[in-house]
């Protein structure tokens, strides 16, 4: 049932100890749902409730610790002895009166891992404050390290498989994108196409079958496009307005993400020239895209395609993806921005998104690319322009 | 734009003010997304970066304060004055350097709120361990007091506007089950028949328009049914087993969840019986359910009802539900089992879901109800029985 062979979670493994060894650290606990599927094979909708995958500097195998029932999640989707998945007692859960992080914190103890340098991944979603002061509380004896990003950097370049999940994703994404484009046109209501859109990316393909994204379906449309992370409504599309479409397909959690923007009717030129200065950024950004170049020269390589475009953009133009869960499908490491000066290698995966917002237009138009020697080369194919109905 | 009219917003912010005051709170920082929303009308996929919604007991207006792109759709959905609507610089966003909440600190302290008496919600999804120590050391001179729950039970009796809106909810809900339902057959694959769901969960009626729901949908089958939180594979449906199918309809971020299971062939007569017992328990449960019985009586109710059948049940049978976002739809207040003494009262609103799992087969047969004189009155209508195909 696991998503790749026991070797491959052993190499991740590796990775992530010979990084732990480099901070000092013994005993890591990994609470983010994407290092944790990385390092395990957990999948399930079960991040509601605390839960840790526990890596032990001089154990093969780490230990997944989260809620009784669903520890059976677990003993499905995770390549490790059914003996290291283990679960804590329902009356922890949703509680006043006791925190699951007790409960862990008293598990670490038994094990004989309380005084050790313990890791701990504090910025990531589902770890709370009051988490970490439960767990804090019940190991008086512990040095806490922060681990942020420490898995996440052993993602960052990806195995054969990992390659031949997002490319199956990338065939669900074009799927998706074709269906958006389809099906916006005047009068049909936003919900509408966002459920073509969620109905396409979680049936795949006939060979195989989509995941839920990390994000749902964007859609910002005329007077709401400089809010890109508004979701849909009832309204219907409009004719003389633009809508820019950011979907990702996903399988077994590894996404392909996407941006098009569709206009229903004939765009101002200043925008058909915008939209053409920003396929050439972007396309000269992935031809920057090869091993040995830094993160920020394939950013500084959109920046010179775009001069003299009168385009001003503060934000990052993209970064590394792969295996993710909500709310967002970023590994929060490379970005595609002045000062990452992230030295590029073969088969990390990217996100390339120079996405411009001008008043009540936005202009989206992404790849999402592998690192070759040939350059970032896009995992999908939906043409690369703004379409104009 | 907002969902409700000002006045109902200003009644939220006055029954959260006056729990402050009994806590002794003069700021709260709320960053649970649906208390949030809740006290502002605040609606966006932007909780994977820090966003805060500011309280102050002596300020009419809260202060909604995001990233700056996100501040925009305050400006769509907030009920506030474009004022009270802020957004930090983008170099805040996913810093290796700086953190979203050394902005929130330094913008508290120059509105002469730093050392007053700040309430956080300390366990929240999206408020990591990192926030929370960012936020103290921006703050010294601050009072924290944790502030879990506190707006939660301020939503648990629901308005009129409310009440609509969850009606609308269940109208999408039984399309949805419907479409489960008639989808669900030998041979078509989990991923097909989740497609469906989607799709009818937010193209919603014609009427008006489904929102995602703050939990995918969940079916489990087979020899998986142990393991309820899994989300859907590419496998076919398969004659002879059971699959539990756990959906919401969701309208404007308030959920209609429901429950059911349908049968690929004759179940063996111990699931039927058992099936029969459920039913039972859960019409004690909703009869129960008058203003003045607690929590603690309609979970005894359907007890009663279920003694002799031998089912034993661990779990709480149900929970408070509302306006919610990922990961969890329910309210993190009202439990239906035993210890809560929490007296119910008209228009409090529920998901009865009294589940049991038997090895390979799960039962799950649940109604959203509202409590009324009459007992608890179902929000949706679909056949309340064990579906046979």
């Amino acid at each position: 049932m696991p998503n790749f062979e026991r070797s491959e979670y052993l190499q991740r493994l590796a990775g992530t100890k010979a990084r732990m060894d480099a901070a000092g650290i013994e005993v890591l606990l990994v609470n983010d749902p994407a290092n944790m599927g990385y390092l395990s094979g957990y999948d399930a909708w079960s991040y509601y409730t605390p839960q840790l995958l526990i890596v032990v500097q001089d154990e093969e195998e780490p230990i997944w610790l989260g809620r009784g029932i669903d520890a059976n999640c677990g003993l499905v989707t995770c390549f490790m002895d059914p003996a290291n998945v283990l679960g804590y007692p329902d009356h922890y859960v949703q509680s006043t009166e006791r925190h699951p992080m007790d409960y862990m914190a008293a598990f670490l103890t038994d094990r004989g891992w309380g005084g050790r340098a313990m890791g701990v991944e504090m910025d990531s979603y589902f770890y709370s404050a009051a988490a970490h002061a439960s767990l804090k509380k019940g190991l008086p004896n512990a040095a806490f390290k922060p681990a942020d990003g420490l898995v996440n950097w052993v993602r960052v370049v990806k195995s054969a498989q990992e390659i031949e999940y997002i490319t199956r994703a990338a065939r669900i994404v074009e799927r998706t994108m074709n269906a958006a484009l389809e099906n916006i046109v005047p009068g049909v209501r936003q919900c509408d196409v966002v459920g073509e859109i969620l109905h396409t990316q979680v049936s795949g393909t006939p060979e195989f079958g989509g995941d839920y994204p990390a994000v749902m379906p964007l859609l910002p449309t005329g007077e709401w496009s400089a809010a890109p992370h508004l979701t849909w409504s009832d309204r219907p599309f409009e004719n003389g307005g633009g809508t820019a479409i950011e979907i990702a397909g996903c399988h077994r959690r590894y996404h392909c993400p996407m941006a098009r923007t569709v206009c229903l009717g004939e765009p101002p030129q200043d925008i058909r020239d915008k939209a053409a200065y920003v396929v050439d950024g972007l396309e000269a950004a992935l031809a920057a895209a090869k091993p040995g170049a830094t993160a920020e020269d394939v950013e500084a390589a959109w920046r010179k395609a775009i001069a003299g475009s009168g385009i001003e953009k503060e934000s990052r133009i993209g970064y590394s993806i792969g295996l993710s869960y909500p709310p967002d499908w970023g590994e929060r490491t490379i970005s595609l921005r002045p000062g990452d000066k992230t030295v590029l290698q073969a088969d990390m995966t990217l996100h390339c998104i120079p996405a411009i917002w001008l008043g009540e237009w936005g202009i989206e138009i992404s790849e999402c690319f592998r690192v070759t020697e040939r350059g970032g080369v896009p995992f999908a194919e939906v043409p690369r322009e703004l379409f104009v109905k």
